[in-house]
């Protein structure tokens, strides 16, 4: 018999990618996205797309009701970390009583497995490189959000037997990102602003490091994970294991959409200054290729985007708290 | 200028008493309780009652439009810990995004402190006794939602200089209990099956040990803790040092009725089999009084109940996963 996938966040960006690969892996792929921050254009050919929300129980019952569901693939969530501060109850609302709706239908449903991207944002600042085993002390609502998802499905698991995989990604660009918010994804914040001709805004000096990681040595492995019985209800971190400094990554940038950049130091904002993270659990159980260098993932990247063109970024509405909202958010 | 705090629970059983400590304290205080677990007759003479739900963001903010409120006691929430494994969405949403809404409006009104009642559900099983600087590893939603809580608080502390108490109470029982709840407060569950000549329903072999606390030995230490600067952004387990078995706690609960008990062991649930509490950090800050003993307190409850009568227990509806539910809650 088919498999059959329900993934969430499907017509987003790491959501969409997991989708084309789980129909590549012939699982018949059913996408939950309300297309608040995705897009239709990004809906793999074949999957079947309901547009919805993960906090509307009634359609989450019915869909379980309808299809026979196996693998839960949870990517739905507005991962604008850095906002979240500000938009607190939203945070909260979204990611995690959305998917507390989706572990009460896994768990009354016996789905076999709850697949679900959480974020090295759960560790907070903490001793490099950040580990697994490590006691997450997340620093912004968006990480304790994560952070209570995954206790919460722990202990769903301990109490009901549900089985789950756990992803913390970092920093993961590539073609299908949302270029178009200003809050969040620096990659295409940056290739939006050369599209449109504008300054690269950094907030700080640009010294702060990520390891940026390219779609594609992300996400064939989150939708293959399902097979691996040794991953089961286990956390691994995933992504790229060179750090870039964001000046780095504004000139490389540059170097990829073929533009002279500029760059404008905006005030420095309230955010974790280094992290990276150890990818050694991940590659034991998994053995991932090698990686995409940055270089050319940001070629890739800068393709697409040259393709699809620049995207206005709107403001959140409604921001629950301006107190301190840094001056270019509001 | 006189003093405003804002109690929410205050028509519940430790919030009505807090409620009362501060009256007597001289604040002029507002109560919003949606009365979902609290009783009209437990708030205080001359509190000002407001029946409404935390959860209620516009009712919110036009609290803190009418009111000037200098503090917020925050004590509403729906505390039935082994209950919250099946009602997972009302439990995040009753008490944490209840919660993220106050925390929204104290920053937004620069509120002085914010009181908070967590509870020492956030520690799971542990090395004991627990003390405040062990990492949290809660082991059920409810203590999952009081950690977020937690964490949240200290985020919005950090990001806004919002100034915060935490209490994590264990095991509260007094006069003004809700004693008709089957889902929670074993003394009250225990008070009301005797008035109602029933036996005694225990969990697995009552074995399991907690330290039972006296509502005196709590509430006015809350009540007070606005004006200890040094309880300032600090977290404090509050309660009793002695422990009891639940077996014992029985026998003691007949005593203080004055009846004879019978006990009706049912299949054991999942839950913390030993829990107690290192109350060293609140001693030194609070300076509390000797605690009063099991037996004066049990008696002290039982006049009350006594007078008060039995309550007819209700089911909670709904609940969202029946699996696993023990036999005697479905
Ligand atoms: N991109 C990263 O670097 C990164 C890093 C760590 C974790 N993650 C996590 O990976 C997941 C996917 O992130 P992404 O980068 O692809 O972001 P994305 O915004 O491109 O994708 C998220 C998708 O979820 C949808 N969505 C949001 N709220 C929803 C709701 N209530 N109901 C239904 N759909 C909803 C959006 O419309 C969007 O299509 C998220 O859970 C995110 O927290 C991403
Ligand atoms: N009693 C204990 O042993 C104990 C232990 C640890 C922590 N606590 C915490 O102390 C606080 C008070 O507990 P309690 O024992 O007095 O319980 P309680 O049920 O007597 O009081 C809670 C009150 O909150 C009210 N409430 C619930 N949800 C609400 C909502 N959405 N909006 C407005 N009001 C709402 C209820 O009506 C009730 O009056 C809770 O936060 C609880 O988690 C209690």
């Amino acid at each position: 018999m088919q498999i059959t996938s329900l993934v969430t966040g499907g017509a987003g960006f790491i959501g969409s990618h997991v989708a084309r690969h789980l129909l590549a892996l012939r699982h018949q792929v059913i996408i939950l996205d309300d297309l608040s921050g995705g897009f239709t254009s990004n809906v793999p050919q074949g999957a079947i797309f309901i547009e919805g929300s993960i906090t509307d129980t009634t359609l989450i019952n019915e869909i379980f009701a309808q299809h026979h569901i196996d693998y839960i693939y949870h990517l739905a969530a507005y991962a604008a970390e850095g906002l979240s501060h500000f938009i607190r109850k939203f945070n909260y609302e979204n990611n995690l009583i959305g998917s507390i709706n989706l572990i009460n239908a896994a768990v009354n449903n016996n789905i076999k497995k709850f697949i679900f991207t959480s974020s090295i944002a759960v560790y907070g600042t903490q001793e490099l490189p950040l580990k697994e085993l490590q006691k997450p002390q997340p620093e912004d609502p968006y990480g304790i959000a994560k952070y209570a998802i995954e206790m919460d499905l722990d202990n769903a698991h301990k109490m009901f037997g549900l089985d789950y995989i756990i992803f913390r990604p970092h920093n993961v660009y590539g073609p299908g990102q949302n270029i178009g918010d200003k809050y969040r994804n620096v990659v295409g914040i940056f290739m939006n602003q050369i599209s449109k001709g504008e300054p690269l805004t950094i907030f700080g000096d640009g010294n702060q490091t990520r390891a940026f990681t390219y779609i594609d040595d992300v996400a064939p492995y989150i939708a293959a994970s399902y097979a691996f019985a040794k991953a089961d209800n286990q956390i691994f971190n995933i992504g790229a294991d060179t750090e870039n400094t964001v000046n780095d990554l504004a000139k490389e940038v540059g170097v990829a959409m073929e533009r002279e950049v500029t760059i404008n130091h905006l005030e420095q904002r309230e955010e974790v200054v280094h992290a990276y993270a150890d990818h050694s659990k991940f590659t034991e159980i998994f053995s991932p290729k090698p990686a995409t260098t940055l270089a050319q993932g940001l070629q890739e990247t800068a393709k697409w985007v040259t393709q699809h063109g620049a995207r206005e970024s709107g403001t959140f509405d409604p921001i629950e708290i301006t107190k301190n909202l840094p001056k270019s958010w509001q």
